[in-house]
């Protein structure tokens, strides 16, 4: 029998631990490190953060010092679940790759670095040939189902004139930080100060989806552009972490616009907010491309964030593991597939 | 600027013509061949037979014998579109692929020929690895909708308890032929008498799709069947070939079963047949995912078959240029993509 392959989970917020779990779950698998800032879980053993019975792949002692764990070849993988930002990672997937390990991270921005970070991203490449490992940023959205599965339906047209893409999800079940960065429970006037001054994040997402596109088409667009406006609720919507009263915000409807000439190629729209079925907002994931043929896509209700994206992360292992070196894209790898059986046998050499 | 990509086209019946059409509405690929035996297209010109306006890229003489345009390093992809079936399409596909041509063919069982000819297939791979070239079977299905996109859909899943894919599509835009296989216009004791003696042939592609799920999950099956059931029509379905009375045969409703250990984990189900609005059939693409999360995808109407087919054929050509050498599925390679620009950008060496 092979070796386990041996993850390194680097951030134990409600992604980190969502892929440890889900990790542990499936066969094959050694969780052999783990890192967190949080007081409350460094010197713990892993088993005990995540909640569950110790056994001989969930008992590494949470640490706070990469050091302890980020060592040369002591990891196949290193999961990273700290940040949305490239600038904010690099450092970390740096350290990993140059320790011979291959990255997966959930940061957005790294669904396609090179959108905003061209240099980091050259860089990264580099460090991830040089090292000859695979750095991944992935997601189910930016990643999946607002890029990857559109441009895969558009293999089955002969033309594309426009594309449009809406999803429309329930926050309700997510934390505290992710209300403030959609700028949930605000007073309207208040949103609109917080988009101008970025405290009100939205979606981090589109940009990057936009520069998938633009390469899986070979395009450059001529304009692209986003907006972000209150979904200013009508009725008092609660959550486990917020309670909204009526007049205030309940969630962030961003757009984005990408043109190809003169004329708009991609409308991108993604209410994002709380508890949308107390104005009988129904949820789902809406593509329509405009084209021949016309292909007309929806998926009710929306593919939930949270386990799709620890659920990507974790199914994107040994894809990554087999791929050749370099900083990669979802669109430079083979489709995503749940793994189902025991992982080792997804992966085509594990080395020892 | 880089040369145009050569294609050679093998096959110009509906499928054929239609992939040398779109073809020659990209920007950057020239039409160096074209073989097929119909006597009335035989020493025609390309355009001619296509019916459009001559131009450089579409002038080539139409021949019958396969040695005068299958020579070495005369173009950089032929295109096989002649039958259904890998053991007929192999002798062709070796022509070309020791000429040092890639190929993509339409023949449904060459989407996994591994299912029914794993020597084949083997010979196929050496082949193409010996003279540095990659094949490719594809179509809208088996290739794209009832296994590919249900298999990157279950990459958002933690867990895939079961599948459950339904194509209900319109057959009235299709020749003699098509009728032929699925039985339309047959009494339905007929019909399952030529289920019996495969004169009833029905869809081409359930044991490839349930062999792409195996490889894509790295499971076995258990138990793999089929079942063809004949629509009976309650009114009268005409189009322009064929024209089926109340009590006879209006399609071919084919069902598919994969097992898991002793539970079903599969169902497909494609029911083709004419004009079904005249009973209130609606058509569509429908993937059921049960695991966690759940996912309910429609795709309203279907996707359509023959464009779909041509239009992934042609789509994949930079992809499987791109490529490493060897006999190749769509579970190999990244998404497939519209062309929209110039196809020589994207594809990476263009030898001279």
């Amino acid at each position: 029998m092979k070796r386990k392959i041996r993850v390194i989970i680097w951030g134990l917020g409600s992604m980190g631990s969502g892929i440890a779990k889900m990790i542990l779950s499936k066969k094959g698998f050694t969780i052999v490190g783990a890192i967190d800032m949080d007081p409350g879980k460094i010197g713990k053993k892993l088993y005990e953060v995540l909640d569950t019975d110790a056994n001989e792949d969930n008992n590494c002692i949470v640490v706070k010092d990469a050091d302890e764990v980020i060592k040369p070849q002591f990891a196949d993988i290193c999961m990273i679940a700290t940040a949305s930002f490239t600038k904010i990672v690099f450092p970390f997937i740096k350290r990993a790759a140059e320790a011979g390990m291959n990255v997966i991270t959930t940061a957005e921005e790294m669904s396609y670095p090179k959108a905003l970070n061209p240099e980091l991203s050259e860089e990264m490449d580099r460090i991830a040939k040089e090292n000859r490992v695979s750095i991944l940023g992935t997601g189910v959205n930016p990643g999946f189902i607002m890029d990857l599965i559109v441009i895969a339906l558009t293999g089955v047209c002969d033309k594309v004139d426009s594309l449009n893409v809406t999803r429309v999800n329930d926050l309700a079940c997510f934390g505290k930080s992710v209300m403030e960065e959609q700028g949930i429970g605000l007073r309207p006037e208040e949103f609109r100060e917080g988009v101008k001054n970025n405290k009100v994040a939205g979606h981090v997402g589109f940009l990057q989806s936009f520069g998938m596109f633009e390469e899986a088409f070979n395009v450059k667009f001529s304009d692209v552009r986003q907006e972000k406006w209150p979904i200013v609720t009508k009725v008092k919507r609660s959550t486990d972490t917020v309670s909204v009263n009526p007049g205030d915000v309940a969630g962030c409807r961003q757009l984005g616009f990408a043109d190809l000439g003169d004329r708009e190629f991609i409308r991108m729209e993604h209410p994002q907010q709380i508890r949308p079925e107390l104005e009988n907002v129904e949820t789902g994931d809406y593509i329509n491309i405009k084209g021949y043929p016309d292909i007309n896509l929806r998926i009710k209700p929306e593919i939930p964030g949270g386990i799709a994206t620890i659920a990507i992360c974790v199914n994107m292992i040994p894809l990554i593991m087999n791929s050749t070196p370099g900083l990669k894209t979802m669109l430079d790898l083979p489709v995503p597939r749940a793994i189902i059986g025991d992982v080792r046998n997804l992966v085509k050499d594990i080395s020892n």
